[in-house]
């Protein structure tokens, strides 16, 4: 079995030693009462919750499964005494607005127990997720009307959310969406339409579920600029908040999945549903992309919550596990073999899961910081936290679920034949993961974000800040035991900014270099990212290395990391190099 | 739904015109009469009965998998009627000496049917490729009077084999197996013990199944010298072959595991189950690794088949799938969006699945020819192909299905959502790959075996070698057109001959240094072996370039293999280089 124990000593240390958050709270007068220890009473909590009983239903859920009979979605046992757990525990309503029953904390702590609770149960994360996800956009865009009476209940877990966006046939090409909304006199909307992988669009976990749904106007504009938003609840509410009449939404089926099978991921039907309009007409994309961006943080936070998991379980495995003897001679002659842990190359999976771990914790922290500084901060702060914050997002969902996926299959790896048997849980964390690298926006697509959107569209400008902060941050480390540390984050930052400048100037001739470059650039981005992190890592942990093992330690896994994992970089930079070269030389009947 | 065709075109070139096997076969007394005519039409038969008999149960057995119950295992409906035709057809026996009813095709030959029965369906693939396995070790080491009884019947199909090594404490370290072979008086042996993760140990497909175990005599060494091998059958036969009594040797349950749901991996207790040596007391090991190097290339081309399986149903999606906009403009105005195929980052995931699995095809068929004179060949060429093969089998079989999983990955990526989806079929395609990676010696074991006994054991020799020959080709490559492609193989080849050198120096000084750089040496290797694969192609189609798109396109692949392939291998190649560092500096407490 996979086990689990949340890893609050590297989440402190991320938190107070290599960021410093309290100073920050502090800084930032909306945040200025953020308090040091309900913080930490709330790491604790939720490394109960998670520990204790959501994770022990990872295993049941994907044995059982989300069931579909006549529309109605089961969940598996336990699913709903826990979200009620959750719900009732204030989880969901964590990062909320105290408006509307939040406890108005910032990503700086979400963050972590967003972690926790994606290591304990991918399939059940997605519930609250999407409700909170919906509830954001909704905060932003909806009128007040509406977020009064709607948000408490979701914040509550008396309610759930989803979002509905893609179709049978549009998936990231939302432009050509067929779902169509019909004014009312009333002012209300009839919604008709298809929507496919909608996450938790029918279950049994809450009372009510409300749908925030892309459709079209009658006389809406061609493409992406006539796409609204709408909401529409399942049962439509009386003015006193209890349900009334079924509305027209209905889940059709479910999907059946490679894993996170527990999550309900449905066929959504719209037969002249009634909804209302969330923000202004055809402006529905850039309220929805308030959600996906949310979300996009949490894909990435899936891939660090299943590798942390995934590493956790691989490492007692190989404590236990006497397979053969060290090269440099028998370590336990008392036994029948040593253990695993004597083989550098087991050594080698682990570490560098483990470095890819910790480099992404902090760097999901780091992007939090941003999110809030966006989200509470004020003026330029506010301005350059989401300059920054567009920058990071692809990187984080894209770079962090695509290592987690790595990290899976790496510490499924180390089990052997073991770790292909379902009952040892290592598949299902790789089976569970992969969506992460899927779903909102595939990997692909945020590379394209990133490349297009983020720095050849504005000629590199956020890309400059993130580098010269960069080179601070390396101008800093000048204690002698970190120089190759140094040197190997200055050679990053060199490539890094280099390659930006490559494909601005290439994609001036051909447009086509932007996707070609676009997923080799954005981990070489992530590599860099990561570098910069265990530069902060390391510059915290170098004066107290002599006091705690603890510190010493993460001198070490820098240096593992410098030598053993950024090295792939070049690799993927030799081929942004490379350009689009010959690819689209190839006739489309070749494929 | 996955899609297939047997890629005969391409095996074709690698088969006539890549390596002209019509001279190769002439130029081996014992392989002259290989008509290439004839195994035309078996190259056209198998692809009929894969493609319409095997792949269409691929989907259909993964969803029923294999079923227990009271010590009986039932295949997925299909399995028997096709087994049966397998056999029928003489495929089992294929490649297998006349004198047991074998067909007695070379390695060359069967390496293109293995790849496409793999593709077709590799849990049906495993039932006959553990007979054959068991026959070829028999057939090498067990007596005349062994094999004559056994070995027709295998080769038809009308029984079945197995190999049992593992046991519950003991995976990759055979040493310390604790399955008993008591001696008895009439030459047999009472086996007693209990092995897991058998493939095929129990089915309905044939009506007696032949199991090889290695166990140990009560007086035997300990560790890896102790170890004898068996032969022992689900039923004791009569002496005209008909079936006698049950022997105890039963399946105590089956495994649910991640993948190839519709193979049989089975818990085998062995009760003083009756048994007869194979070969010579204590020599069981060797005897074993005759079907364990068969299994390992095939392992190989397991991955390759997936990947090509893959590939072929995300070219097809990639080609139908209608979404967004060419960057350099509208390509299709009179439909809705353009395909998929118009994003160069999607013909990158495509490319590059297509460019290995290109260059896998090549050098499964380079290998093959090596066991082909291994086995066929006289004296010195004997001699050198048994060394070649020795180095390169790990490289097969860990290279291969490596990059078999990442291109069903990729594969799947192309897909975005409906990937994750079942009914697609590129989950299971992922699923099931992944074991390929992990058994018969996991892939870390066969990077051990490369850089410790291939590589540092013999200094290098069988590396030079290697080395050489490719230097040959690389001379050979003149042609301006063929001078990007040049350069790169050359650099390959100097930083693999350099690395070489790096890991036999270091090692002397640490033993650990081997382990530490295995698995990075070997993607190396594996890289170096791919851009030959590519100068031997390319060199084969230039003169006909002009001609047919066929040959332009290869060329075309090459150069992208080059640029876009090719550089993952240097960061592959720091790694090796920055080596154990400090690895080993960590507690077994810290993990």
């Amino acid at each position: 079995m996979a086990i689990y124990k949340a890893p609050l000593r590297d989440m402190r240390f991320v938190l107070d030693e290599v960021f410093k958050s309290s100073e920050f709270w502090a800084s930032v007068p909306a945040l200025a009462e953020t308090d040091r220890e309900v913080v930490d009473a709330i790491l604790e909590e939720s490394a109960k919750l998670n520990e204790n009983v959501i994770f022990p239903l990872n295993r049941s859920g994907d044995e059982e499964g989300a069931q579909f009979s006549n529309g109605v979605v089961t969940t598996p046992k336990g699913f709903k005494e826990a979200f009620r757990q959750y719900g009732d525990g204030g989880w969901i309503g964590l990062g909320a607005d105290p408006r509307w029953g939040g406890q108005g904390l910032p990503k700086t702590v979400t963050v972590m127990t967003d972690e926790i609770l994606f290591s304990a149960n991918p399939s059940f994360a997605l519930y609250p997720l999407l409700g909170i996800g919906a509830a954001l956009a909704m905060s932003q865009h909806a009128s007040d009307e509406l977020n009064d009476f709607y948000l408490p209940k979701i914040y509550s877990g008396e309610w759930a959310g989803t979002m509905c966006l893609t179709e049978p046939h549009a998936g990231t090409d939302l432009g050509i969406i067929k779902t169509r909304a019909v004014p009312a006199a009333d002012g209300s909307y009839a919604i008709s339409g298809t929507k496919i992988f909608i996450t938790g669009g029918e279950h049994d976990l809450a009372s009510n579920i409300i749908h925030l749904v892309l459709a079209k106007l009658p006389d809406a504009p061609a493409g992406s600029k006539g796409i609204s938003l709408f909401l529409v609840p399942k049962f439509l509410a009386n003015a006193d908040g209890s349900l009334g009449e079924r509305n027209k939404a209905a889940a059709g089926s479910i999907e059946h999945k490679m894993g996170i099978k527990a999550s309900s991921t449905c066929v959504m039907n719209f037969d002249s549903a009634r909804g209302w309009l969330i923000g202004n007409v055809n402006e529905g994309l850039a309220a929805m992309f308030v959600m996906m961006n949310y979300e996009r943080l949490s894909m990435g936070i899936q891939g660090l919550g299943a590798s942390e998991v995934a590493y956790q379980s691989a490492a007692a495995y190989a404590r236990d596990r006497l397979q053969g003897r060290a090269a440099t001679g028998v370590q336990s002659p008392e036994k029948p073999a040593d253990s695993l842990l004597v083989h550098p190359d087991v050594r080698r999976m682990l570490l560098k899961t483990r470095a890819h771990n910790e480099a992404a914790r902090a760097f999901a922290m780091y992007t939090s910081r941003y999110l809030d500084l966006s989200k509470y901060g004020e003026g330029e702060a506010a301005r350059a936290g989401a300059d920054r914050v567009a920058l990071l997002t692809p990187v984080v969902k894209a770079f962090l679920s695509d290592k987690g996926f790595e990290g899976c299959v790496d510490a499924q790896q180390v089990f052997g034949g073991h770790g292909f048997i379902r009952e040892w849980g290592m598949e299902q964390l790789v089976r569970d993961v992969r969506i992460a690298q899927i779903y909102e926006g595939a990997n692909g697509i945020q590379a394209q974000d990133l490349m297009g959107r983020k720095v050849v569209k504005n000629k590199g400008v956020f890309v400059a800040s993130f580098v010269a902060e960069m080179r601070e941050q390396a101008a800093r480390l000048n204690a002698p035991e970190l120089a190759t540390l140094k040197a190997a984050f200055v050679a990053a930052i060199d490539r890094l900014e280099g390659l930006t400048r490559t494909v601005i100037e290439a994609s001036a001739k051909n447009p086509d270099e932007i996707n070609a470059a676009a997923v080799d650039y954005l981990h070489v981005f992530g590599f860099t990212a990561y570098a910069y992190m265990w530069a902060l890592m390391a510059e915290a942990a170098l004066p107290k290395k002599a006091e705690d093992a603890f510190y010493a330690d993460k001198l070490t896994l820098a240096e593992f990391f410098v030598a053993r994992v950024l090295p792939e970089m070049e690799g993927r930079a030799r081929a942004v190099e490379a350009g689009a070269g010959t690819m689209m030389q190839f006739s489309e009947a070749y494929f």
